[in-house]
């Protein structure tokens, strides 16, 4: 397995201003190639630690990508750094020279003379052409090693690691077997479960790894495959469909909200949302989807009790009896939003978000859902973990799972609370 | 002065999956104290690789901090691995050794033998207390250098560095002076602007450092300053309020929703507010602030033209003529919600969010924003930058800071779009 030492280059990154975001961009393509990163340095725009770095990393990897200091400013030495690193003149390119003077030609602006040093190739070195900026990256090999010269600027860097470092790289090293990788996203279930779920059913898959990692309400599911064209991963894919079942609300780039959204749109329904401790977090999340004005409607945010009962037609008598966190609320809300807006669905949630309890009786993470169609309504009541943010988030997840579900006529699959 | 590097072991850390906020942390301590960050790296678990580290770092730095590889599984060697670097022997500390002890009997557990080696101690090493947990960090001098164990879960990484760590330095290292830093929020007001305004109000603090941070809609100003007790810094603030006038909209730890609740307290006033391209932003930052119940009554997320003109008041012709986005639909929205909740204060916000422009006949960016009091109404229209989810966040950041100008008495300040 080859090893890989990345170097990013910039005092912005030391002090933690900037996170160093690039070198996991590129520690992922790597990964997809079966290449190891052991060590990952951000060091000075200096040129002595640079020198240094490179030639200790040089010791300890078989390959060196370096990110940054490839820019026309007096900062920029990443080139000179390297030049003594690997004793290699530095010769200017006429071919680079020429792109980086029509660019500013292109401009209508005069080129400071020092734009120029962005032509100069390490001896040896192919230029990886920069489609988005003007200096171009270097890569190189020296006494075995590889060497990769990309600039700072995370989009050109992207661009230049995936059309041109990943080809060459797995031609110079002749591999073969790629990673691929799946992802599900799971809503509205604890981590624990899910994996407990998994994991017997893709035991027989064991070259198909997985990995699980949480957001708010939400877990994403990850399997990697190394195996070349064996159908693995696909048959994995579809053990792990079957063994989520509803609870399996998006794969790859889909999200719970684009999929609600795209089963409202199918079966050409309106939907309407009655907020209370969420605040408007429902609507927000409903509406990042560009188009949803086509099935959303609105909603009302009711965080008083009087809003809950003039507005959403709650009883006053209910409220004062059990509180605004209840089942029997939770499901009149809904019937409210839905009779106000004149929607097909209406949903709510209410319930304490903390950090006190307020006036309810109910303890902090109580939170009631409701939904009303319709045919009927209904309501749930859970009870969910951690602080007034966290609370928020996972009702919110949680709501759209549970009308996700209802849609796809799943409404049995969901837990009495 | 005085340079560091900062080691973080793990290899959880090299592939990305997790990002090293430990060394951000650190860096940001030690930079109060006038210590400067030459080097950050991240080593896989592995005694080669993290003695080969340390040893190099030694060469490069006066100080060398390491996070990480300090607890009882096979995977945390870096002690041993220290132990190697600078051929220290590692001695059992008997204190240490009971209070491992003692915290296993305490939690009703049985003691896996591994977990004694948390009470291993280099030779000369001082152990900084655990107050979160079992291992304690270590720090001791060798040969010039000071080397600093701390563990790699955050929380009590953080209390030793806090607590341990920077006392020690301050101490050893006969510093005086120390950073202070004072941070301001500055709402609605382009970063550039912002910059032309404060610089040279700021000129004549010239030991006095300014940086700026961009949120959507904010940005944040800090100073900096390394004089003991000149006052520099405070007279500094005092020209920056100054300067920015009532775009200051928070300092230190408070925020705008903060401040703007507070505002809304203090001269017990509700409010209701009515959104459409936000669809619920606004509501949901209001609702961030814990108690915000008592002066936010809720809201209307009036997504589609039917319910703008039905729960909102807003004339059918009106936005048949001038559509949704303009001065006088939102200051409509903003008297129509006020009315619908009773409410003193009414919001609201209209606009063009993007990707595409639907069917309206502004440009994606173009917002207007209503404000509707007992006294009066107004409105506003602004073209803001970015994508859909920027357009989106800063439009809710400039109507909660309008809002909190206009309470303030100060509505002359915002400009008229």
């Amino acid at each position: 397995m080859y090893t890989c030492s990345l170097v990013a280059v910039g005092h912005e990154l030391l002090d933690g201003r900037i996170t160093d975001t690039n070198s996991d961009f590129i520690a992922d393509a790597l990964a997809s190639l079966g290449i190891k990163v052991g060590l990952r340095i951000i060091v000075d725009d200096d040129l002595e630690d640079i020198r240094s770095t490179l030639n200790w990393s040089a010791v300890r990897s078989d390959i060196i990508i370096v990110t940054g200091g490839l820019g026309p400013t007096d900062d920029d030495i990443t080139r000179e750094a390297a030049a003594e690193a690997f004793q290699l003149p530095l010769h200017r390119d006429p071919e680079i020279e020429k792109a980086v003077r029509g660019l500013f030609r292109h401009m209508d602006r005069e080129m400071p003379p020092s734009n120029l040093k962005q032509a100069d190739l390490l001896e040896g070195a192919a230029p990886i052409t920069a489609r988005m900026g003007t200096a171009p990256g270097q890569i190189l090999e020296r006494d075995g090693k590889i060497i990769v010269l990309l600039p700072g600027v995370p989009r050109e860097m992207k661009d230049m690691m995936t059309s041109g470092v990943v080809p060459i790289l797995k031609e110079k090293l002749s591999i073969e077997k790629t990673r691929k990788t799946l992802s599900f996203t799971v809503a509205a279930r604890p981590e624990s479960e899910v994996a407990e779920t998994v994991s017997p059913a893709l035991a027989q898959f064991n070259k198909v790894s997985v990995s699980y990692r949480a957001q708010p309400g939400e877990i994403e599911v990850r399997l990697e495959d190394w195996e070349k064209e064996s159908g693995n991963l696909a048959r994995a894919a579809e053990a792990l469909r079957e063994v989520l079942g509803p609870w399996l609300v998006a794969e790859g780039d889909e999200t719970l909200e684009g999929n609600l959204g795209g089963e409202l749109r199918y079966r050409s329904l309106t939907l309407a949302v009655a907020e209370s401790c969420t605040g408007g977090m429902v609507g927000e999340r409903i509406t990042r989807i560009p188009g949803s004005s086509d099935y959303f409607l609105g909603g009302v945010v009711a965080y008083s009790y009087s809003v809950k009962e003039k507005l959403l037609q709650v009883e006053k008598g209910l409220l004062e009896e059990k509180g605004a966190v209840c089942e029997e609320v939770a499901e009149a809300m809904a019937r409210g939003v839905k009779q106000l807006f004149s929607s097909d669905i209406g949903l709510a949630v209410t319930g304490v978000a903390g950090p006190g309890a307020g006036n309810e009786k109910e303890p902090v993470g109580s939170v009631a859902f409701g939904l009303a169609s319709s045919q009927e309504s209904m309501a749930w009541k859970f009870r969910l973990p951690g602080n007034r943010d966290m609370v928020r988030r996972v009702a919110t997840t949680v709501l759209l799972a549970i009308t996700y579900l209802y849609l796809q006529g799943l409404k049995e699959a969901i837990p009495r609370g």
